[in-house]
């Protein structure tokens, strides 16, 4: 039976309920972002008992369609003051789905000090005080399967949830039980903590999986997409070979790379931090390397390798290329292994890669330590598992960082960082860090296809034209593929493959008794926008938020030397309907 | 000849300009506010070359007006992130008006590492490289004073200035070319480091005073003024001698004294910590110490003792009472001495007492200092001008501290902390504070008069009632006592005694050749009010960041056991009219 959990960290209750029929239709960040809208008082201080923490497997989460057992993550954020929704790979989405729990929501607070972990089995949860307090992700998770075995997966916050840092993220373990795969951005990973939640040990046990309303048409429908998946070069080849890094490269020769802290679009030294250089060394040491993973049952896309050391051990998973990016050519770092190695901290600790390698640079910027000092950057990294005040800074993300040094060239928006794409060179990229609900975010409306891959048509990235639909095309797909529970790399088969969508929407009938047409799905990714934009609202974020920060129009961005020059009303039409 | 300056700090030029006619009838915060208004981009990032930063003496300034010089500092803040007026006193307010400026703005921003001192005397200002740069500011004021001699005042930053520390101050000297006087709020003092500007020499030379253009009229309503002062018990009697720290004892008594980081309302020591403490040090150890000393010229209400060490030596100023609240009851420390040496490192390094010292208590809420640990707290406070991590993370305020530390119960508003009365036992208090477009301020509708000390009438401070019509009152009273460049404590006469508001309208007309009335009054307060509430709605804040946190809503506060419940939209009709 379908249902919701609510667990009051107050009262350690928890309660199971039916699925209220407002909450029937929507699933992954549909659903967490329309749950966070009703319940979730938006002026809320998000550290505090009237914050919610909700986690929702997607609409084709736990059947057979590939790549479709992502899991949302939602709840105010304490990083942006706004609605956050960051969701995850790995193994504890497909297995909510297959027992059937629709959401699980995180209510109330433990007491100061005090940490629980949630065992939760299909008809039943329980929470039990925490036997992990105090480590971080991959101890945390190792001493969690020691007692209670290798058929469940784990979510887990490191020492930066414990913390409440504003980048801390939400482990969640993949295939190997390895916490590799993290909701990663807004600071999700401090409301875990800030419940006093430090662990869920998800055990799907003989959970009999999703009942599906038509088998054969959702079996047929399902075998198209996968065709496409298999047969599109970027997710049948660029991804699984070279994992999400195979743009380290295409980005330097668009010049597009951001490096050191956003001031030129190449880096002399891209080749080394390349995804072919992670292909070549994993190829090359072989032991536990791999390359081609995929990092949740159900994948065929395969993009999470695993990187060995020189003695072919595990030293950790393949970064992607947004942490190739933050922590090598934005931080002038060049060496591959050392940042696979701030990559496994990041982890470890729990925290955004993204926000925390920004935050890294802009300790550069402030000349605590150089561009490039590698050695240096370790040092600092393995601050933030210590607790001191520098660690916490950093891993409180760039906009601390910024704050805290008197910095101007701070690369945020609504408090949380720009990712790898320069805004200047990848325009379509800057209006959707400007205007998502989400403060930041390339994956929230992803126009690399378009500017850069030549991914569902093409959009001159250096140009002001097209790029406010080709934004508002792509952050109302996503909001949809977001809410499938489907991986958003499918997206690339998706753009270019007619029939791939045709077939999402076939396999969301067949699974839920539906009459979808491919028309329909706008209007769902729409609806899940205007939810979340309405929490902003209200949360006091208006259009002034909705603004790249200055130097990004000030700075001509080499080589092309252009600046950000969409106007604000062009902006501010972005997410209109 | 009334003028205003422009320097810009980018090309070094220093611009004499007739007053613009829209810039001509406000002084003080009232043509602070209307210039930032004007003339800078609301979503601009603070510390860049958009913003900037304004200073303008009152439209009493300069005159024999008592207690009329203070001096107003405008900018957009970069704490708020919202528009900031901090006024001070201390000697430069008069010396601009006697000068004839009207308005000094910094404009443009100087290259990174590059500062330089402004030399302004009467027809003439010129950059010059700092020669005081790395130093705070006893030593920065005594070295400018040794190059430029006694007949002048200064305006400092302190390193916290330099650091651009979002709780860093802006120095003003006083009397005896001390630094003692501060615009201490909204971290005006790292948009004056951001601009690379790190002193003004204000060289008053033979200005030859304002021009009254009916001296007869003044005279005879100055008189009148004055006399209002001399004989209102809080303003002959209580400030004179006991400093504001007269408040320790009243606001004990009321409940309404927040210790240990607003846990309780009363503090055991309050005593050792009050204004009755340093007249009775000041006085036994006589000395340099001074009870009943002004801090600018024209001042007849003499709240800024000079607190003695044992040896009757300067150990610093009399703390405010906002001071001694920060660093004594709420960090729970009693020792007067050590909250003397807390107050002169923040007026050396340069940061607002009140921010620093909330943010102290919240070290101590994170656990990294026991509550009343005074000398792990001095060690903490001689941190900000090392540059470490700790130490700018404290000098940047209580924000930061709540936001690195992952606290909950972090006491601000529009990240601006919350000041020494509590919004629970002293209600109207709370209304300004979340109401005031300044973010968490009590100067800015400072209903403790009506609310705990029965002048200007009387209003419960436990209840709701009344508390929106005297907040709102006190604000638009207040924008207008701002305007005029009058120290703010000539409210408590002013709020008894009808005829000192009479007065002050005489001296305008009587100093401008106008014609306004007592009822011309509340207008011009309304009329700041709504440029700084334009600019804050263009910059993005709304109604939902008039809130107080949660836990003011949520924790019953001893001894009065209440929580702040205004109602939403009884905050939303504070500043409508």
């Amino acid at each position: 039976m379908v249902k919701i959990i609510r667990v009051n960290m107050t009262t350690k209750e928890c309660l199971f309920q039916d699925v209220p029929a407002e909450y029937a239709g929507l699933g992954g960040r549909g659903l967490t972002s329309l749950i966070i809208n009703k319940e979730v008082k938006p002026t809320c201080s998000p550290l505090g008992p009237h914050n919610k923490l909700v986690f929702a497997p997607g609409l084709l989460g736990g059947t057979t369609c590939a790549n479709a057992n992502r899991i949302s993550v939602g709840c105010k954020s304490p990083l942006t003051g706004g609605i956050k929704e960051a969701n995850s790979g790995g193994q504890p989405g497909g297995h909510l789905a297959k027992m059937g729990i629709h959401a699980l929501i995180i209510e109330g607070m433990a007491k100061e000090g005090e940490w629980y972990q949630l065992e939760l089995e299909e008809n039943q949860a329980k929470l039990v005080p925490s036997t992990v307090t105090g480590l971080n992700n991959y101890e945390a998770v190792a001493k969690l399967v020691e007692s209670y075995g290798k058929e469940n997966s784990y979510v887990t916050i490191g020492r930066a949830g414990e913390f409440k840092l504003t980048a801390a993220s939400i482990a969640f373990t993949d295939r190997e039980l390895r916490p590799t795969r993290h909701a990663g951005r807004g600071g999700v990973g401090a409301i875990m903590g800030s419940k006093g939640l430090k662990a869920i040990i998800v055990k799907p046990g003989q959970a009999k999986g999703v009942p599906i309303k038509n088998k054969e048409a959702f079996n047929a429908a399902s075998k198209r997409f996968s065709k496409a998946l298999t047969t599109h070069p970027v997710t049948s080849q660029g991804l699984p070979l070279y994992g999400t890094a195979v743009l380290v490269n295409i980005l330097h020769e668009a010049g597009g790379l951001p490096s050191y802290n956003f001031s030129q679009g190449r880096f002399d030294d891209h080749e080394a931090v390349s995804g072919e250089t992670l292909n070549q060394l994993t190829s090359q040491r072989g032991g536990e390397g791999v390359v081609s993973h995929g990092c949740m049952t159900g994948c065929i896309m395969r993009c999470s390798g695993i990187f060995p050391d020189k003695d072919g051990k595990f030293l950790g998973k393949w970064p992607e290329y947004e942490t190739l990016w933050s922590f090598g050519p934005n931080s002038g770092i060049n060496d591959i292994e050392m940042i696979v190695r701030y990559d496994k901290i990041c982890d470890d600790v729990g925290v955004d890669t993204i926000d925390v390698g920004a935050a890294l640079a802009l300790f550069m910027e402030a000349g605590v330590l150089k561009f490039g000092d590698a050695e240096g950057a370790l040092k600092l990294m393995e601050e933030i598992s210590t607790g001191s005040a520098i660690g916490r800074v950093l891993g409180c993300g760039a906009s601390t960082v910024g704050r805290v040094y008197g910095l101007r060239r701070v690369p945020t928006v609504k408090g949380q960082s720009l990712p790898a794409y320069d805004p200047r060179a990848v325009k379509g990229q800057g209006v959707t860090y400007a205007t998502t609900p989400m403060g930041a975010d390339h994956t929230a409306g992803y126009a690399v296809t378009a500017n850069i891959l030549s991914v569902g048509g093409t959009v001159d990235p250096l140009s002001t034209a097209g790029q406010v639909e080709l934004s508002r095309n792509l952050q109302i797909a996503t909001a949809a593929v977001d809410t499938c529970g489907l991986c958003l790399f499918v997206a690339f088969a998706v753009l270019d493959v007619p029939d791939a969508l045709t077939a999402i929407v076939e396999m969301l009938n067949a699974r839920h008794g539906l009459t979808l047409t491919v028309n329909d799905v706008p209007g769902v990714g729409k609806a899940v926008l205007d939810l979340e934009l309405d929490f902003n609202r209200r949360a006091g974020l208006t259009n002034a938020a909705d603004r790249l920060p200055d130097f990004f129009l000030d700075e001509p961005f080499p080589p092309h030397n252009k600046v950000f020059y969409l106007t604000d009303e062009e902006l501010d039409s972005v997410l209109k309907w």
